[in-house]
């Protein structure tokens, strides 16, 4: 066993920083969990002259990446600089220098996590990314071996913190989606270009990887079905409140009878379901297991200390490991060959608005529209525009399947008394045994 | 490597049922895991003849405890048969032929961890114990590896199922204690003896646990003070509900600059705390991290299935660990010696309900003994009772220490004005920096 194990450390961003300073203030906890003193070797920085909100010894710094990845001191490299092309180049030739790395990268895990986890499992490596879902929420460890006994059905997870804070502030005030993104832009929870969270790719990717995991398939991200919360409007929150429920932006992944079916969207989840009161920028994980039932795990989906938290654990996982010299046993390949449901199979509640004109006959042809598909309401709303010769009707649906729903909402679309399909969001969370 | 792993298992009640049957199902899933086929060699019963609620070959089934213990075919243990005595002397048996034991146990690893953990040691053997604590949660794990890398600072514990099912009817219902626990009996969520569960006694177990290793100290049980529900009632229940709060019975343990506090009671916790909206008999364990920030983990507390689903995932753990022949290395001694706090050091918010008579100078003399005390209030209710001379006080209090609360308590009860103190609790899960 070393005497010490050091670390290189690829990038000094907020997640970097975090990691530094778990490891300076933990030095006595971290040498009782792996028995031996622990510290960074090397940091690969852009620019080693800026300053940095972090103290830390200039010799640390490095502008060159062959300084960490064929650094024969390093043993652990951690990779916190995000992006794709670079860091996958880096993390690929860390693994064939026989250095474990932990990382934080969804996207790059997202997209290249079983070619990551080959490479590692060939040179005899710890490949770790804990850190990549939900931040500070040990969620990767819950299912890979606190559920490993179980066959899990379901996943619903608020994996975004941006879109979460803009929904819950929007529920909270009445306020438009427009004025709540630009107040958390103001306030840092969201970026300046906010494509990739409002418009659930971020979601997607996270979503990839706990499907890849969960149901022990090897889930693509082309296989998440995405929608973002950009056209959420005050009005859809409203009535969701109205009608006993709270709108997320939720991944869902489901598994029946071996076919599987993920994607993000905002939905409706009643307001007694575990995940309706995560609010904020909080993420939670809710699994489903058929033995285990209900689980839920909650926590900060991002920051700086909390993401950097999974990260240190994961580094912790590898020393042990390097202990015992059982690295690069841990990750399995997936036991399932992927198999996607097609639209008839993906089952739902559905919420959906309308504007209608508001004379004889108008409701009568919606109606006849869903019964002819068998489609039946669970609930109803209709009441008149005011100044408009128009109504707004807000439906509930029973369960129905995605192609029938989606024929529907065509046809509506081409009825002349319906005006315009307002909005339509999934209901999730029900149990449709009831 | 083995082909094959041979469990034995003592006891075949709830849980042991739940273990045949997710054994049974997840065969293909085991294998994959494992890498090797897994089946129960033995069990040991009371009554071999008895009608068993699972299909079981008879051929399996023993009341001999050796057919287990000194069976040389036998890798693994598995211990669900509860109580301490005859428990704890199979399981060091067990160990002792270098037999690895998984055990669903709270009372005896509340009592004996520390001896069982250094016998499994000495003999290089696996003890683990995941289900001892929140049944399908797999909390244990997620405080040993998932936030390793952090300094816990506070947990807090819905741990009884039974108990939180009786507050949530009593609060959502408005019926009494009797009543709900009579309830509660007749449905099975109850025993017939409900002592430990509802005078806190299994919670304070689960607390002891928890507290050994979030805080990496040597917790005893006797350390934690503990206080049930009996007591409580509608109107404490009411009263809580009207200030903004739920009543949940709760084990706190909390850390401070190196010591300790941990304690099972009633309490009351903001609305709008993650653990407010757990309800019925599920269970949930709020943990605060230093680093991480709050996070929760939430799930079924009890059950044949859900519990079954931790013990089974603890014994993939152990054969992973016979894979890789690193059995008898992950238990680690505790970091810190125990300090507890004394009772000054113990901080809380206070929520206190007196009888006190409808007089000129009753209310000063009330306030006169905590502003003496220097205890000031944050909430303030009075009313008159019907039909009787009295006002009903209720006094939310400021941070305060338990000494000095315990001391205005006692003198309460000798003021003449005071008729009854009432009732009393503790207000957790609130920021005290506000």
């Amino acid at each position: 066993m070393n005497e010490k194990i050091s670390i290189g450390l690829l990038g000094l961003g907020t997640v970097g920083s975090g990691v530094v300073r778990i490891i300076e203030n933990h030095q006595q906890e971290l040498k009782h969990h792996v028995g031996s003193a622990v510290y960074i070797e090397k940091i690969l920085v852009k620019d080693a002259s800026k300053q940095r909100t972090v103290e830390i010894d200039e010799q640390l710094l490095t502008e060159n990446p062959e300084d960490i990845l064929s650094n024969p001191n390093i043993d652990v490299v951690v990779e916190v600089m995000g992006g794709t092309n670079g860091a996958k180049d880096y993390i690929i030739q860390a693994l064939k220098n026989k250095k474990h790395v932990v990382t934080a990268n969804k996207d790059l895990m997202a997209m290249y996590g079983a070619e990551l986890l080959t490479v590692a499992s060939e040179n005899g490596c710890d490949l770790f990314y804990e850190a990549s879902v939900a931040g500070g929420i040990p969620i990767i460890r819950s299912l890979v071996e606190g559920l490993s006994s179980d066959r899990i059905t379901k996943m619903i997870g608020i994996v975004n913190g941006t879109t979460n804070y803009i929904l819950t502030k929007m529920s909270n005030e009445g306020s438009s989606y427009e004025d709540v993104l630009q107040e958390a832009q103001d306030l840092g929870y969201a970026e300046s270009d906010p494509t990739a969270d409002v418009e659930g790719l971020d979601a997607a990717r996270k979503m990839a990887i706990l499907g890849t995991l969960g149901f022990s398939m090897n889930i693509a991200l082309e296989d998440v079905s995405v929608q973002g919360i950009s056209n959420v409007t005050e009005e859809d929150l409203e009535y969701a409140k109205q009608l006993g429920y709270r709108m997320k932006l939720v991944g869902i992944a489901k598994r029946d009878e071996g076919k599987v079916e993920i994607s993000v969207q905002p939905s409706l989840l009643p307001k007694n379901h575990p995940l309706a009161s995560v609010n904020d920028v909080f993420n939670a994980v809710y699994v489903y297991g058929e033995a285990v039932g209900e689980t839920m795990f909650y926590g900060p989906g991002a920051g700086s200390l909390p993401t950097a938290t999974a990260v240190v654990s994961d580094m912790i996982t590898v020393m042990k490991n390097m202990r015992l010299g059982v690295n690069g046993r841990s990750a399995l390949p997936p036991l399932y060959e992927k198999k996607l449901k097609t639209d008839e199979e993906i089952l739902s509640k559905y919420f959906m608005r309308l504007h209608v004109e508001d004379k004889a006959g108008a409701f009568a042809a919606i109606t006849s529209l869903f019964s002819g598909n068998n489609v039946s309401f669970e609930k109803l709303l209709q009441m008149p525009i005011k100044n408009k010769d128009l109504a707004e009707v807000v439906i509930v649906t029973h369960k129905t399947n995605k192609r029938t729903y989606e024929h529907i909402h065509s046809c509506l679309r081409d009825l002349d008394v319906v005006k315009d399909v307002m909005s339509s969001y999934r209901i999730e969370g029900v149990s449709y045994d009831e």
